[in-house]
């Protein structure tokens, strides 16, 4: 690295987000990506917003947040919008973390965490899962660091009770217990209503997923009054304008369509049922997952020859180069034509290439 | 401050935008808009795009990147697209600063510099500008520091010929030197040919001002390939996914805009003509502005004063409590009739308040 660079940079191992390929089409299963579009009255918002950009957006957020504080049965000091949720993890960990402030999270978890650590010069407190991929909350109860746990996890798609991140708030009163629920809208119970009840806790929510917007950008942190005022601090000495004014538009129409919000997630979950009993049916082991993705091993297969296999058929799920979990598969739940997709190609390579 | 927060955040100062009042419609003339909304196709691009906001977007943005660099004759290795401006600043602290590499700026320039330094924990070489407010040069020669100059400044809207760049990028090779040419486009000369010609120098623009884009937040960082790639460490240990869907292909649309662009700029620096002469048969003090703003002190009228009274009368200028510039106003050059509601206001509150 170049002599013009602060030290701390040369330590940074960014993050690789899932592989966009331009090669080819492919049923695309590798980044939780919605397979269905924004609500029409978004299409219809940012429209509209459009003629008006010559003009900065309200750094303040003000509709948006109001929406927000309905939607979450929260008020608007509780939420402050986010140019997507990783946004909300890094001020988080700004904000609350610093070398003598570590941050505890799990060895099978959001690959971001570590970077955001590096980051922010704040050491990893690395908890390791339980065999079966399981979270321990007895790992976390009384440890007195920051905490992050993605709920459900990433990739495992694995989830905790309510009342198990209770036990860890209320054990560690003197630190931020963060809850990234980036993946809690199809079928995961949030931590939200716990907000009023435990100052330390920090839910952070993405319109990614189960709003069909990860390409606009938007994420909250949602949280007591004081922690979001620390978020602000961040916001307002590095980006005030962080959210721009078409993805203001498209969230508050996101939060009016919410009906057509449930009806996604709810065929979401029935492709997820749907596609992991088929994969049963092959002899995989499937995670009971409570997000939009399923997590999977094939017995009599390496992960990464899977993953080579689905790719080269046009099928793209993402595999992680990582101790533990190099057999399995995260696979993306999609619309019934992708899942049968991905179900005829390992259907193919299974019994092809290795006679299973 | 809550005890939940990493002790740096209790001495930020966080930076404070122009206000954005909604108790009546304003002439806004104190946060550089255009008065001109985007190009048309802008306006189509966002539509087309707002359907497939359901997929991330590029984190590359490689057709934007594409097009910046036609658009600025570079290569798409010398240009990061940014989410606003201020990110880039932001990552260029964060990138080249810390506790012992310092940032050189001027005492009047951008507000947010002295932000981005307490927030990288960067010291902050505050540099005196000249008492008409003109930066010397031979202040920065040979000072073996990084330096961040505004070409044009704000609020001042002077500007720096090229050639007095160079010699601050050949006296300092081993740092970097930042150009913020957010204003740029009226009339200033940009350091983008010297790209080329010297490595530690990086540029940044922003599409709000120039391309009426300031609602949709995109800003460049142009440098040398060795200087985008550590900025790149950053935004993929930050936000990879930090300028949204809408906004890339807003940004593609405003660049094939190039003539509407122009024309947009040439009526903003008539308007600027034109203004800066009646303030000027009035009695002001008006620096010659490179910007689409204008500076200006009035002999018989105190800054905050002028302010106030331009606001009840419904026209919102920029007035800094700030030492050496309390006495002027940073007034943005709009649409004609914007103008004309301005001059108005100032002869009724100077006539009829201060009899001048």
């Amino acid at each position: 690295m170049s002599g013009f660079f602060s030290g701390k940079l040369a330590a940074l191992d960014p993050y690789v987000p899932g592989e966009q390929p331009r090669d080819m089409q492919y049923v695309k299963l590798n980044t939780n990506e919605s397979p269905f579009p924004p609500a029409p009255a978004v299409l219809q918002a940012v429209a509209e917003e459009a003629g008006k950009l010559n003009l900065y957006c309200d750094p303040e957020c003000t509709r948006l947040r109001a929406a927000a504080a309905a939607l979450y049965g929260l008020a608007p000091e509780n939420i402050l919008p986010v140019n997507g949720s990783d946004e909300a993890l890094y001020f988080a960990f700004t904000a609350f973390c610093d070398s003598t402030r570590p941050m505890a999270f799990a060895d099978i978890t959001y690959g971001f965490y570590p970077v955001f650590a590096a980051m922010t010069g704040t050491p990893a407190h690395i908890v390791p899962l339980r065999e079966d991929f399981t979270l321990d909350p007895a790992d976390y109860c009384g440890l007195h660091e920051n905490i992050v746990l993605a709920n459900p996890n990433a990739p495992t798609g694995l989830a905790l009770a309510p009342a198990d991140i209770e036990s860890i708030l209320r054990s560690n009163p003197d630190n931020v217990v963060i809850v990234d629920e980036a993946y809690v809208d199809f079928g995961g119970e949030s931590c939200v209503p716990l907000i009023g009840k435990y100052e330390n806790l920090l839910v952070v929510q993405t319109f990614s997923k189960s709003r069909s917007l990860a390409g606009a950008r938007l994420g909250f942190a949602l949280g007591s009054p004081a922690l979001i005022a620390g978020l602000n601090t961040v916001k307002f000495s590095t980006n005030p304008y962080n959210v721009n004014r078409m993805t203001q538009a498209a969230g508050v129409a996101a939060i009016a369509s919410q009906d057509y919000t449930l009806e996604n997630c709810r065929r979401i979950v029935e492709n997820r049922t749907y596609t992991a009993k088929a994969l049963e049916a092959m002899g995989f082991r499937v995670l009971p997952s409570k997000a939009n993705f399923l997590f999977a091993a094939h017995p009599a297969a390496e992960g990464q020859a899977l993953y080579s296999s689905l790719k080269k058929r046009g099928v793209l799920v993402r595999w992680f180069d990582k101790p533990r979990i190099r057999d399995w598969l995260r696979i993306t739940v999609g619309s019934r034509e992708q899942m049968d997709a991905l179900l005829a190609a390992l259907k193919t390579i299974l019994h092809d290439e290795r006679g299973v």
